[in-house]
């Protein structure tokens, strides 16, 4: 039996599109001499669909589409995902069995996750069919990502009732090391059952959420016997018995940076921009948001702006320039000090009992962030932002500033993350694209005189470690100084943490690598008086 | 029996000080003589407590305070909130009966709403007992918030085991016209259970939320006996046999008007602010929310400024300084046409080939919210900001320009409401505090000569009647023109809505009056393709 793993890019929304897509898949498939394809969970609406979900006309499209589908599926059978409605208007997450142009079976996924970033109970009911199907003389067992990963869930039951192919269809989000543990998830479920896998991921990326593909055949003994490239759409043809391709896993830097391109292109290009503007401060944060959009959408489509004051030292703005040209991107240089002064002067009648402090700081960053916003409005030119993950956590950033923006890059990849990141990206270029300066020098927001980031936060390496036990794991004050990290430090990184919650909500979204990103996973009161 | 009912304001997150209230409230029911005193749904964590409920710590530090707060609890039974953990750890939100400084019983919520601002099952497992317990020789049946929306719920199962006496305690969010349907919901229950109910909701500000508390004992021929203030803390004693004092109900206007003052009162004081700074245009908006902010926290705390450009007429500019005086409210002018001129230069380089646009239009409003926000961070004074629900809407706003500030005082408040609320402001205060003309004259951004607001939207009448089918009600296109709107209108106004959820995305949060605010209630994403 030869089986098509589908895993297609599908786009929330985009019935029609999504709909002509898994034709082409399925002709393709077709072609190949598949004896089934298998097409990513909710195919139709694209994933998550969130409140669209809500709109009756949405679910009636989606069903109409799922019907104009059907005649399409001859010779082949074919599993798709949609959202199912019953005659009470109650919905399920399903997936249809397709053959000889009719629908042999629909099952509707049980297990719905409620939890980090999802909310299927919202606009779910879950099922309660077997999901049992015979397709090409096997006794096939259909269920639906999270089926997956309950122990003792629909997979499981399938298993029990003599199932001779599991069929996992998913859309489950990328994130750091995440394919080890499905890998194994579905090694163990394979074993177990005593079965062969098949597991297809979506591939793409959705507002925060980038998909990574990665789809598999697990034979019964848990080898991986198929696999399909990582974030990239593929179709994936292989043998039940004897499997096919194996895609090379990316390393974990790879695997990160790969993530940010996709979910950076997809943004760009799902939301309708082609060409995107970056302020390029001569930092290394700006420098490899500009790579990355390079990578995303080509050097032709990017243009960086630099846009220094008083206090832009001369190494940071040749820095900028160099990175520029390194990187091939159209460059902008619009000094802002005469701008900056003019509203210092406007501000001068209230302010002049006052030392220059934060305000005159967030000035000159919101200064940019207009102009950035009047290229973007004059040419249609999406902004993105350059603030990372160590920053948006301690609010070391300024809202209206260099938060301005439709898509905030590496707001979930940590400052020493955004170091090796980078040092990755130039061993891949085998030559310094992002200049070493840019690297080696000590990270300033340039908005005062000698001003260094380590004046105002803990060193990085201490800083990201606490970070990330706060706020993926939920750690206590008193947990991570039992960690080994000074309470004081560790209070003062809790309290901005906790604080800068009003930034975070008027933030743009990112693409999520890590297993808790700010975003749909981070639901944080903003009032809020406990000091965690 | 002698029952108190406690609407306390709570503060999310704040367990020590809720704890505190809780026993204030204590005493003050003990003081007079309530044999039962009744607080809100989980009034120690306060409510929403979101995300803090999945750290470990914060549930342990709302166990401490519940068995700190037994002790008190003497020759009174007291019916108080918190998240309870079992010994799998598995989260309830719970009620304790408490009496004789012990725990008597705990109650699990059994109905956990995940739907419309809701999102319990995220955190909560489901209760499974029955909730009855002897209070005073009374058998009586608790529950919690949603329990007692459900039709065949945990309320209905305890009225069939012969409850006495029905105890909701609840964190009900307001929306307009709610307090009517909460009523009616209660008087039912009484009547189906043949015995009373005592209903217990919360009163406060929690982000973009607002409880109005409205706390009732219901006789069991379903007549109201007491009822608490709406939108007022206030600890209610009422005789469960006879009532005792029923407050008045707000008029529409009154409602929406106090939910809207409340909602800003806490939010600003609850995130430690004690002033407000506000861009006063001489337009209808800020001049409404200009006085919902001296109502919240008095005009010696409430500082407009005006910024005027070349396109700002001299009528507009008048109208700004009178309705500040006549506020009373500290006023400031700051002209932006010399910064606004220097911008212009600095741009011209790129733009010289382009006509006067968006671009320039929103680089007017950009300044403006830079320079209240430089007023912000220099003296400490929290940004409101003055968009309308018409406007968030259809992106007739500009981001980071009149969309910059802390909290979007009438974000949920339509423009057609927002003249209907002024004139009751007016009327209320028997004087044009908000001067007619700003009323009278046609609404304009006043971004470029000669605009007004209807050159590029349909009639506000017209618009928000469309907006409240499509955003409230989930209605199609086709669905809406049915209901006799011209079909191109209704296209631009669904069109404009759907592309400027990345605006809403980075909106701050405000006061939710309506069936279906822009916040919680509204997870659309951003890239989407639908074509509703």
């Amino acid at each position: 039996m030869k089986i098509a793993l589908a895993q297609i890019n599908t786009i929330v929304g985009d019935v029609d599109g999504n709909a002509q897509k898994a034709l082409l898949f399925l002709k393709e498939a077709a072609l190949k001499k598949a004896d089934l394809v298998v097409f990513p969970e909710l195919t139709l609406t694209g994933y998550p669909p969130e409140d669209l979900v809500l709109k009756a006309h949405f679910i009636d499209r989606n069903l109409e589409a799922l019907r104009a589908f059907l005649p399409a599926v001859k010779g082949i059978v074919a599993v798709i995902g949609f959202v199912d409605r019953d005659k009470s208007g109650k919905l399920y997450n399903a997936a249809a069995v397709i053959a000889q142009g009719a629908i042999r079976q629909v099952y509707h996924k049980q297990a719905l996750p409620n939890y980090s970033v999802f909310d299927e109970k919202r606009y779910f009911t879950p099922g309660d069919q077997a999901g049992l199907v015979k397709i090409c003389g096997y006794k096939v067992g259909i269920n639906i990502c999270e089926d997956m990963w309950e122990d003792d869930g629909a997979c499981a039951t399938q298993a029990r009732q003599g199932a001779e192919l599991i069929i996992n269809i998913s859309c489950s989000p990328y994130e750091h090391n995440k394919l080890q543990v499905r890998q194994k998830l579905l090694q163990r479920r394979a074993r177990a059952a005593g079965a062969p896998v098949v597991y297809v991921n979506l591939v793409g990326g959705q507002d925060e959420l980038v998909f990574d593909g990665a789809s598999m055949l697990v034979s019964p003994k848990g080898k991986v016997l198929a696999m399909g490239a990582q974030f990239k759409e593929e179709l994936v043809v292989c043998d039940l018995a004897i499997g096919g391709g194996v895609a090379k896993t990316l390393s974990p830097l790879e695997e990160i940076f790969a993530a940010v391109v996709l979910g950076t292109k997809d943004y760009i290009q799902k939301s309708g921009f082609k060409k995107v503007l970056i302020g390029i401060s001569g930092g290394i944060d700006s420098a490899f948001v500009a790579a990355v959009a390079v990578e995303a959408i080509g050097k032709e489509n990017v243009t960086g702006i630099s846009m220094p004051t008083r206090f832009n030292a001369e190494a940071t703005k040749n820095d900028a320039r160099r990175l520029a040209r390194n990187l091939g991107i159209r460059f902008l240089e619009l000094p802002i000090e005469k701008v900056f002064k003019e509203n210092l002067g406007l501000l001068s009648e209230h302010f002049s009992k006052e030392p220059f402090g934060l305000a005159e700081e967030n000035l000159q960053a919101r200064i940019r962030g207009n102009l950035l916003m009047a290229f973007s409005n004059k040419f249609g030119w999406l902004v993105l932002t350059t603030g990372n993950k160590s920053e948006m956590a301690t609010g070391y950033c300024t809202l209206y500033g260099d938060m301005s923006g439709g898509f905030a890059v590496i707001k979930d990849i940590l400052k020493t993350q955004v170091y090796a990141l980078s040092d990755f990206y130039n061993d891949r270029a085998g030559k310094d694209v992002i200049p070493r300066s840019i690297i080696k020098r000590a990270p300033s927001a340039e908005l005062r005189h000698d001003q260094k980031d380590q004046d105002s936060l803990p060193p990085y390496s201490e800083l990201d470690a606490i970070l990330t036990l706060y706020i993926e794991d939920h750690f206590s004050k008193e947990a991570i100084v039992k960690k080994g990290f000074q309470a004081e430090m560790v209070s003062r990184v809790v309290s901005l943490v906790d604080r800068n919650e009003y930034k975070r909500r008027q933030s743009p979204p990112g693409v999520k690598i890590s297993s808790r990103a700010f975003g749909k996973d981070w639901r944080l009161p903003i009032v809020n008086k406990y000091k965690g």
